[in-house]
């Protein structure tokens, strides 16, 4: 079994080309990754090991486990990274001067082994290279990413038929769950770093809403229990309610982001005016968005449509309130660009970013959508197709 | 709201002794935590921040978000942790000669950031008495853990029912998933380190058992898709074959692990054998293990039942196996310590172990059980109880 398949070869060719690109401007002559979504971007499989990735000629995928793979194209078996010295030398391959390891994503412990490696090497940080290339994707990244969109949609469509009387928030949550999973949804929700834990995604519905997590996403919810507090709370769904569905997106290596209310009977008029301030952010910002403009500008512009319609108190929430309005995604759930105001990043074409203006009303809960949109050339392309405004449960 | 409720504290009392008596040994003067489960295990709840334990005096809990804790018991709203030595000053508390970080929990990158609060401070890994500590459960963690056991073994009795005729390994998982997040399963299995990813758990069937996983998990199973290579492969379930069940026991913020076989009609002598073999090694250990003998030791005394029986080729997986029976778990999967050979550690009361000898027969399955324990002094106590045998779907 080849590790990399022939018809994947220009795939990954370009990515580490890109990689490439981000190293020379950073004066990175090798990357040493070891990091599980770093070396599945690089190979478009998992394995525990290392990409060995020079500058220029050939990387290396240097295999701990599973031993499987044929040993061709520079696919070697190893035991440990310390053998990669040797490695290099059976092939005549010159050793760096300047390596980069991923200090944002390997433990300090993991780190401090491997820089044992090149005693005499300048070591510098290599997560930048890669989650920078990481933020652009490649158009078969994209068509990835269109796939989820395709069934994530289709699966937000069971939503009302999960639903029976009676129910709490987690029971629907739960049938959905399986809604995703029978379409394919990997179960898993890959992210980054300590700040965020989640299971299949986030339902909140009515006042838990309101209720800030200590986590980097945009809406709250206690939760189930002290060790997991985000989302469904346990509740009966009731009348006068909104509920928020969050949820995952990951059908494939990829992933999509998409948010979606529904209610219970009637809710107040300034639910409605705030979800439609949400959908008229969206439509601007669709055209808006082209290559070259602020990523702050998002944010700003975003604000400016909330201020206008006055109703900044409830936006990103209410009694806490977040700083941010969307993110990147793709490999994981939070990539670079942060949608906030200080940010310094510029949109990029095939940027893949998840958008999300939201309010929290009082006694009511969460209303607003969230899209994930790729960046043409003219504008935000939709990779999240599914009805907007508020649906009836 | 209280951080720490009234009638928790004594049991946070009770862990912070216990890291105490570790740092004492590591010559620690001061831990700086800011990793989710240990501030969890620190405070019986998550908040985005950290908790500053001196080896004597108060500890401090610094909560950067969410805001919602009555600012009482050194409870402390931070913006970021640079603010440690003026509210150390601040307090009249003596700033630490040495102070512990979490060198296997954290990036590299939060590390270096922190080291800069100390710079006359000599750093050391921090790791180490968290982890040791949270190795050896309080009454109150076992008890957790009870319950846990109690929920898993209780969905565990509805697997034949989620199983009807022409279903693939995936969809029966599925309906498993369902009726455990019914029962409580928070569906998040928390794990550490960089070599494990996994949703709900792992399903294996047939020869994808036989399929081995860059993970260290103890089975494989090819997966879903190349980014996440482990467990069911969506084949039917057919006559011959046997399905191991190994899903996730996490009803609260701790959890059991727990693996039971079933089989579809008839399979073959060997299979019996070696399953037979396993709940063999399961009652041995059951009165071999108790405070005192060697970690190794299980291993070892589990290797001679399995050379006696003439079943190494199959022990622990068959075309690729792994060196280890089990392993500590707790408020992650994979806690210390190891069931490994090369283990120096003693077994301790209190020590809670998932045990797993299992086999991988060539086309049949994986066969074998595993249980959750707790030690006691006269050896293992079964957590995860529910009937051993192979029982037909």
């Amino acid at each position: 079994m080849k590790l990399i398949p022939d018809n994947f070869k220009s795939e990954i060719n370009k990515r580490i080309q890109s990689v490439r690109q981000k190293m020379s401007e950073s004066d990175i002559e090798a990357l040493f990754v070891g990091y599980n979504t770093n070396v599945y971007y690089l190979t478009g499989g998992f394995f525990r090991g290392y990409v060995y990735l020079p500058i220029e000629g050939e990387p290396l995928w240097l295999v701990i486990k599973p031993d499987i793979f044929s040993k061709e194209d520079n696919v070697i078996s190893i035991r440990k990274p310390e053998q990669l010295p040797e490695i290099l030398k059976g092939k005549n391959m010159k050793f760096p001067s300047s390596v980069g390891l991923e200090f944002d994503s390997l433990s300090y412990s993991d780190i401090k082994r491997l820089e044992k490696i090149f005693p005499d090497t300048k070591i510098v940080n290599g997560s930048y290279p890669l989650i920078r290339s990481r933020m652009i994707k490649t158009d078969w990244e994209v068509s990835q990413m269109k796939k989820d969109g395709i069934l994530q949609a289709r699966v937000y469509g069971e939503v009302k038929n999960c639903y029976h009387e009676g129910m709490t928030d987690l029971q629907l949550q739960i049938e959905i769950e399986r809604q995703l999973r029978l379409a394919g949804s990997l179960g898993f929700t890959r992210t980054a770093g300590n700040l965020m834990d989640i299971n299949m995604g986030s339902l909140v519905a009515g006042d838990n809403a309101d209720n800030p997590s200590p986590y980097d996403f945009t809406m709250g919810g206690s939760g189930m229990d002290s060790s997991l507090p985000v989302g469904a709370n346990g509740h009966i769904l009731k009348p006068g309610e909104t509920v928020m569905v969050d949820m995952n997106g990951a059908f494939n290596a990829y992933q999509t982001d998409m948010t979606r209310v529904w209610r219970k009977g009637e809710i107040p008029e300034i639910a409605f005016r705030a979800h439609d301030c949400s959908i008229e952010i969206m439509r601007f910002l669709e055209d808006f968005v082209v290559p070259g403009v602020s990523v702050a500008s998002l944010y700003e512009k975003a604000l400016e449509i909330v201020e206008l319609r006055g109703l900044d108190a409830y936006f990103m929430g209410h009694a806490s309130q977040v700083n941010f309005i969307g993110h990147g995604v793709g490999l994981e759930l939070n990539e670079p660009p942060v949608i906030m105001k200080k940010s310094k990043d510029l949109i990029k074409k095939n940027m893949t970013l998840a958008i999300e203006p939201k309010f929290v009303i009082p006694g009511v809960g969460a209303v607003g959508i969230e899209n994930t949109y790729v960046v043409n050339e003219t504008g935000l392309e939709n990779l999240t197709s599914f009805p907007e405004e508020i649906q009836l449960l």
